[in-house]
């Protein structure tokens, strides 16, 4: 990376995004072969490194960055600054990604491969390819003099739930000020259709264990007579939920499942989902359903029971015939508005009880459900930038995921949060063989420059 | 291991023992300390290099040894012969051990420890300890000139099923000429209540994988809508059996169940069987039953379906919250008398389609089950010759595991078959920390003894 400023004449916008290709791709590639890792202890070094070369990345266009340390990872801000008389919009990203196994990959996941314009590796879609594009896109906007501030918040842990998010937005309230956020981590419907989320689910992990014995044991000697704690935690799982339909058995799990707006119902089916698209994308052999309406509730606006693993027994090749002497089930429940996640915990702790009472209950990560208002101003701004950008109106949907950043900046920062996402259904986030491409991001990068445009209409720096 | 024959005076048998301990002890230590894991392909070496010393140890004692090669392991005969005009007894023990986890034990397995009258190590107890003390009565009897042949016959592929072993017995018809076997690899009921099997359970051991899709996925993205083969596979395993009851659900896996002979009840009863002690020597927290009479028919009489392990998804640590792409449960089925392996696998596969079409059943091992009779005249030649070294009547009981050599010495050698078995709960029978003792080595001793002498007066060689 070139620690020179990149100038650019005022020119338009097509021929700025012709002209920074090269480096956009090469930028991407400097980061995305650095693996930093959240979830692996062992790329402590990595994640440092990359905040360091998103600090030289940021002032390479002439903006201020600086890092600021947490109790965990650090996080990185940039200030992309023309006027204390202007508004200023934070766009927050997160630099981390997910673990890889290069063994799985078709190509190795923390050497970006170009491939025409596709970029193959992890975190090129999630979501370092988003952040540059939102960074390119700010570069235009500052050196066409477009009157508004850009900060950039990039995370160094949105990949293990930002344990240490909170707090930092806390000590660094001040230096954080802004008139509005626009969040770059969502997926879009399929390429041909832009979408805005304006709402996540939220999320709540646990672990349920069952102990029956100091050891595994001779299924000869002693089975029939010995509990087998797989056996019974499948047993678990089968009461928790039906496995074939989706649908929980938890007794109240659905109590405060808030239900869909008629307008909410309207956007779904104009955000024109297709779960034959959606299927091929995710490389899925068959789905729970096929009625589209039914399909687009299941992942924007329904809770989730799932069971991610079972530990305990034997697991190597051919059957060793042992009882097994524990089981640990992994599980989650992704969770939707009004649902209460400290609720949900008591809930499923009474009904596995209840089921059996051996089973040592631990609830793990928590983060809350989250819904914005799709008929606001910042929204609307969003809907035309996306519009004006890829020529096609998005549609607003909600994300299945969780971004715990989000809950974070709405309660601490206290300003309209937007989103505006980048990724495709076929990008393989958080899955194996990641990609981002250049569609998305020339594309996106115009998309910021007409949010920028846009937002400034509507944000007055004298309200902040 | 000293090349010259160990000459002993025709001296008692009590005598003999005390003479013998240090030489048994270090004979054993020399055994178990080559880690003869059939399951194990980097066990090649130490499986020659074990039939290598049993042949120098069974001509140690100035009898005949040969290594017969086979396709897989090879099997050690020895002979201890007396004269042609007497009877030949084949003594059958397995020299092959399970695997180990070195960081599970207490001490290393495969370095045999001595703790007072206490052998420690991966096959003390199954079979190493057992066959050498056959050997060292043998030996006695030899010495003593009690008129019967006496051979041996060491496998070393018992753990794994004995693939080659049938083959092995078509092939050697002839050199394993014998009136009657005697298998050492079963377990008494207590320390306090010796016990003489007459039965094996039969296995039937199954996979069932269920393929939803390519690669995991992002449970936020997906989840509701992604099939979850984790919770598929526990709602199939719950179809399948009741775990906290052990009661299989597959229909008509009970139809070929022999009901137990009065006099068979009237053995369990009288074995003492005590679930106390039973929950006790293999460290499990609780049964399924505290039933005595249940309990003991549970482990020696009835079927069994058992789950020993779930492949899929994430089980590294914390929780990852995808959705996954496969599952694989490893089962296995207890069979008894008159079951059939192949009526089962029809069953259970038929069963398994009805409940979800998408699962994949591969059968694996298979062995019939085996039951004998002990009221003939080598179970009570076997009754008066436990209960002469013991001081205590033995139990007829069942043996809950199962012994594929049984089958294929009934089928090929067609001769009367009775067990002498000399394991103890607590000894870890393919578990951490096995081990084997003085107690049962001496009484071994005596007990082979007596049966030799025994069976001279009913083994007529002029039949065989």
């Amino acid at each position: 990376m070139k620690a020179t400023k990149k100038k650019v004449a005022p020119i338009a916008i097509d021929k700025y995004i012709d002209h920074i290709k090269s480096d956009f791709v090469s930028d991407l590639k400097e980061l995305v072969d650095i693996p930093s890792v959240s979830m692996d202890p062992n790329c402590k070094k990595d994640i440092t490194k990359t905040a360091v070369r998103a600090k030289e990345l940021i002032n390479k266009f002439g903006a201020t960055a600086e890092i600021i340390l947490t109790d965990g990872n650090p996080v990185v801000i940039g200030k992309f600054h023309l006027s204390d008389d202007y508004p200023t919009v934070t766009v927050y990203n997160h630099l981390d990604v997910q673990p890889a196994d290069a063994e799985e990959w078709e190509t190795a996941p923390f050497s970006m491969q170009i491939v025409k314009d596709k970029y193959l590796g992890r975190g090129t879609t999630d979501d370092k390819g988003p952040a540059l594009t939102a960074l390119y896109a700010a570069n235009y906007a500052h050196e066409n003099k477009i009157p508004i501030n850009i900060n950039f918040l990039w995370e160094l842990e949105e990949e293990i739930g930002g344990p240490n998010f909170a707090r930092f937005l806390e000590v660094n309230k001040d230096n954080l000020k802004t008139n509005s956020i626009v969040v770059s981590d969502t997926i879009w419907v399929s390429r041909d259709k832009p979408a805005i989320s304006y709402g996540l689910r939220g999320m709540q992990c646990m672990t349920f264990r069952l102990d029956t014995g100091k050891k595994d044991l001779h299924s000869g000697l002693t089975g029939g007579l010995a509990r087998n704690p797989i056996g019974e935690m499948a047993h678990l799982i089968s009461k928790c939920y039906d496995a074939k339909t989706g649908e929980v058995k938890i007794p109240h799990f659905y109590d405060d499942v808030k239900d869909l707006e008629q307008d909410e119902i309207d956007n779904f089916i104009a955000s024109g989902f297709n779960t034959d698209i959606f299927q091929k994308a995710h490389e899925l052999y068959s789905l729970r359903t096929t009625d589209v309406m039914d399909a687009a509730k299941r992942i924007w606006a329904m809770p989730t029971f799932e069971v991610h693993g079972l530990i305990g027994g034997y697991t190597g090749p051919g059957v060793k015939t042992i009882v097994p002497h524990f089981s640990e089930a992994k599980v989650s429940m992704r969770l939707v508005p009004n649902q209460d996640p400290n609720k949900i915990i008591q809930l499923v702790s009474d009904f596995v009880r209840s089921i059996n009472p051996d089973v040592e209950i631990c609830a793990q990560g928590t983060l809350q459900p989250y819904v914005g208002d799709f008929a606001g101003p910042y929204s609307q701004a969003a809907k035309r930038a996306m519009q004006r950008a890829f020529g096609k109106e998005p549609a607003f949907v909600r994300e299945g995921g969780s971004i715990g950043a989000v809950l974070s900046m709405k309660d601490i920062l206290n300003v309209p949060i937007t989103f505006l996402g980048l990724s495709l259904p076929e990008h393989g986030y958080h899955s194996i063989n990641e990609n981002y491409d250049w569609q998305q991001a020339s594309g996106g990068i115009k998309m910021f420059v007409h949010y920028f445009e846009e937002i400034v209409k509507i944000m007055d720096p004298k309200e902040s």
